[in-house]
């Protein structure tokens, strides 16, 4: 017992997503004016957004590029002290950029790639947000009032990452940053990751790798935002679907982590997640729950198939052929 | 920045909660067929049981007793390690018992009191739950099937102690198992500590103090059990109403906690809660949110009163004349 | 068998609510943006509305007034023919006033007063909605689209309307209108009448007489409108709480009727319920329910109280004392 | 105006489902377990059934045969001089069979068959459904208690029916029963009746017809039952999931009639459709929406596509060619 390795509790949540778009305007009508979030603050060619139900400054933001993606992914730490602990782990792996001196509504943030490229940070310094009179809410402990604009989404929850060697970016995330692995799909007897998620917390998953099918580097699969209940994501789909944008699947429940889904294209191109249900893990030594190629089966719950595009379009989306030693991965489906 | 105290995270969650009950039978009748637990064991004057979310061996244990109330509260740590700190910091503290060899699906537990005597545990050591063929679900990341059996409740999830002094017991729950504080009511310009929310992860509270009108020691206000959606706490209305259990307040939203609430009494006389909604706190950080008075108002979000009984009943009940000290407490309402 | 006597179908369904207030910008306020129903026309004090669900030209006509309370209530007929039937039988039975030009939206109808002195009238010629480009739906059999504004009620549903003799006024409605008696409140052995529920339709009721406890004439207990589900209602609660809209009672569920409700009280004084649930009525020949004072309780399904306003409040408001033959009336609890 | 067809009101609502299985116990165990429905009574190869919100003897009545299918569809009428006029009708079209001398539960009815060979009776007389005490609800207006078995479904809704000739069992519906036409699919220009879905009442359908895509006659697409919220469905779906029914398509939503479905094969091989959402329709002059190819898309308003199966499945199932006239007919999705 006395060998028990003991958890890493450094990194505390997800505490910030960047998306970036081609259309800023047409995105930022989708977040704002569809999805109901609010704009904190605008900056150069970022708009710094949050949900009616974060606590922090910003919590999302998006930014022009001549492609969509993701952007910097930040991860709050749970003290300063946390933060150095990670950031000379991270130094040590060779993994790391450097301090930038902080962000809007957050203090100085320490830049790295995870082994597939994705760009992150790390940093704990964080403004909590402060409602303006006109956004205060009757109740005193939500940040901000209740809009009721569109599908009112009440907080980011998780995003979900390409990778060409899924283990190794888990394993990455594991050792460096503290992530324990929720569930996993593991093809040919084991042998090939297809997926896992893994969280920090509570929540079941804050961030899942996926492997890129077209063996590319950096990209995305999708980003989700928390809505309180199935109906507000039932509710959700006729407001996309009034608003004609494109519904890729759902609403309907992933075997894998429980979730009911509702995944959307935002109008930069990125594939958008409207998310509830799933199940809290309290245990912290919860056992990885894995799926092979029969368990996994279509991945929707109910029965019937995700289609083509859930499987092979991320972004930023690849034309180019798929490497030959990528030829024969098997389609999966992220959740 | 560098005196920043770092949190203290050697406490997972709430690991089981006992329940004391003079008519066993019938409360096994109520969480059994109406909130829809199973029995995992039976030993002695006591009934093992969990919700079909729980992935624990048990986390509910119904015991024959003279009087309704709090049986022994157990707290899982992190780590075997954790709980050796934990319990040298208890028992510096004056307040352990000692240690036990174990119980029914779980290994050697260290016993102690809060101040207000509430009896507890500390344990890490616990057998995962491995359902019997009959229970076993389709969905291979549940533990058990979704037996669609009453209310079906998915999990244990707090619990609303009293206590004569409750900012005593907080920091007790704070600087020994590492408590954070959600929420506060504070009454007469914040020198009346009416209750406290406490968690030791992302779940809004998995433990409450609240203060005890009658002056006595050791009670309990309420345990909760959580349920994935409002309209399944509605449902679960319907159910008890149909079952001449009596409802004592909601379904409602405390603005306190956010939280969808359902009480009812079972029937050897505790208040249980039906709850969901809610929300989730991430930040290592998170400011606590103080109500006085007026804030507080009633307790219901939308609006009306609970009635007195819930300001007033916890188990075991106590008819005595209050103490001349705690007579010009103020009512308050407990989450 | 020969004698059955056959139900008397001429008159289709409520087709038009009016109502009055002497703070027409904030009700309109109130209806459009909170409730999220769409002005059609503007006529001199008017403001004509329909909720997204409402297939005619429109079905709420707010008028300012000194007062608050009921305008002219429609009812729409079968045919014309149907029309022409049921104006012969209330010209026969002493209760009309006259045939009228036509409305905004609508062709001639005929004004009649039941005999507490509710303004009301029959038609049968009627405009359908047709949506503006910016209001059309991607659903081709929804009138509108859904908006997403506020709390987004589907159509207008019921009324309450107060009656110094609810038998008297429920035979006329009976009668002479066609109306099917669902559910009653009889109290003293049956032999006073409190309350009658009542429909034309397989809708449970569309019109309801409540005793006025103050004895007056012409007043209103509430109108109501349907919103598709019960999570729906919640959620209007919050949207009514962030906005500082007096919430009398609910969400809760009735007994009577089993419907979901939340009331309020919109800008100029009158109550309005957001109601969802109940039940379809399809027998023609359906027992009606009755209620005594033991088993009608305090109205509400699962425990509780409805508040003292809800059984004393109506508009017009009246502060006269009661007439002394009605001082001795038991509270009652329209649904 | 003195031309307005009066409409025909003499047909009241779909009374009694009768439902061919050849697997008469698994069957019960799908209907009376999984759905939750209440066997009254047993008769021969018959066993009559119930929902908890039927105010009926018995709406269900599920019958061992060598093939699965419809078996007798019953409509009630208004009143027996209503039920004595369409007998007189439906003997002057030559569809009629004769009367019978009654069932459990009924009086004497009048059997007949629509065009394409359903098998279908008329009548009026009916015992109301009085529940034992073990299934008395505390709630006086509900026929029977909610006994929060399985699903629960509350009442019979309505069935689609297969048909050769569309639009001759359409009118054949309309002119000899008082059906109305709530929405349309027509391809081709409008000269391939697909499916008509029409009602009696405000329910939005009770009965619809489809093509049959195999040309052969007397076949059924689904029967349907209705449950109050989407979030039952929802769990409905759990519930099925979890006891290895097969679900064919849903929880989704379709564009026309809007409902929320859920359809999965009962074990004697019948579609069954858990249904809910969908609109009522007051107006007695509801303009019927047609949908072209175009617009009908794939019928599910969320996109995604309904299987193969949904398309080309009815009861009883036939394995011969289609005939040469129906060769070129386009797949097509009943709701």
């Amino acid at each position: 017992m006395s060998e028990y390795k003991e958890p890493l509790l450094d990194v505390a949540h997800l505490g910030r997503l960047e998306l970036l778009t081609p259309k800023l305007d047409q995105s930022l009508w989708y977040f704002r004016d569809l999805l109901g979030m609010e704009v904190v603050a605008t900056e150069g060619d970022s708009v710094y957004m949050r949900a009616y139900g974060d606590y922090a400054h910003s919590t999302f933001k998006l930014t022009a590029a001549s492609q969509p993606g993701p952007g910097r992914i930040s991860w709050r730490c749970m003290s300063p002290q946390a933060l150095e602990r990670r950031v000379k782990a991270i130094e040590a792996a060779g993994l790391g950029i450097g301090w930038q001196d902080g962000d809007i509504g957050r203090g100085r943030f320490y830049e790295f790639r995870d082994p597939d490229g994705h760009h992150m940070d790390l940093y704990f310094e964080e403004q909590k947000y402060r409602a303006p009179d006109a956004l205060r809410s009757t109740l005193k402990n939500l940040p901000q009032r209740y809009t009721a604009r569109g599908a009112n989404v009440r907080r980011i929850d998780h995003l979900a990452l390409c990778a060409q060697d899924v283990a190794a970016n888990r394993e990455f995330a594991m050792d460096l940053l503290g992530f324990r692995v929720r569930e996993q799909v593991l093809y040919n007897h084991g042998q090939t990751e297809i997926g896992s998620w893994m969280s920090l917390g509570q929540i079941h998953h804050e961030m899942a790798y996926v492997l890129d099918v077209k063996g590319a580097h950096g990209r995305m699969h999708h980003m989700s935002f928390w809505i309180d209940n199935r109906e507000d994501v039932l509710r959700a789909a006729d407001i996309l679907a009034e608003n004609n944008i494109f519904i890729e699947a759902g609403p309907s429940k992933h075997n894998n982590s429980q979730a009911f889904y509702l995944y959307s294209y935002e109008p930069g191109g990125n594939r958008i997640e409207i998310y509830s249900g799933s199940f809290i893990v309290t245990a912290p030594d919860f056992e990885t729950v894995t799926w092979n190629e029969e368990e996994r089966g279509t991945g929707v719950y109910w029965g019937g198939a995700l289609p083509e595009s859930f499987l092979n379009y991320c972004t930023p989306n690849v034309d180019t052929p798929v490497a030959a030693e990528n030829a024969n991965v098997p389609v999966f489906d992220p959740v």
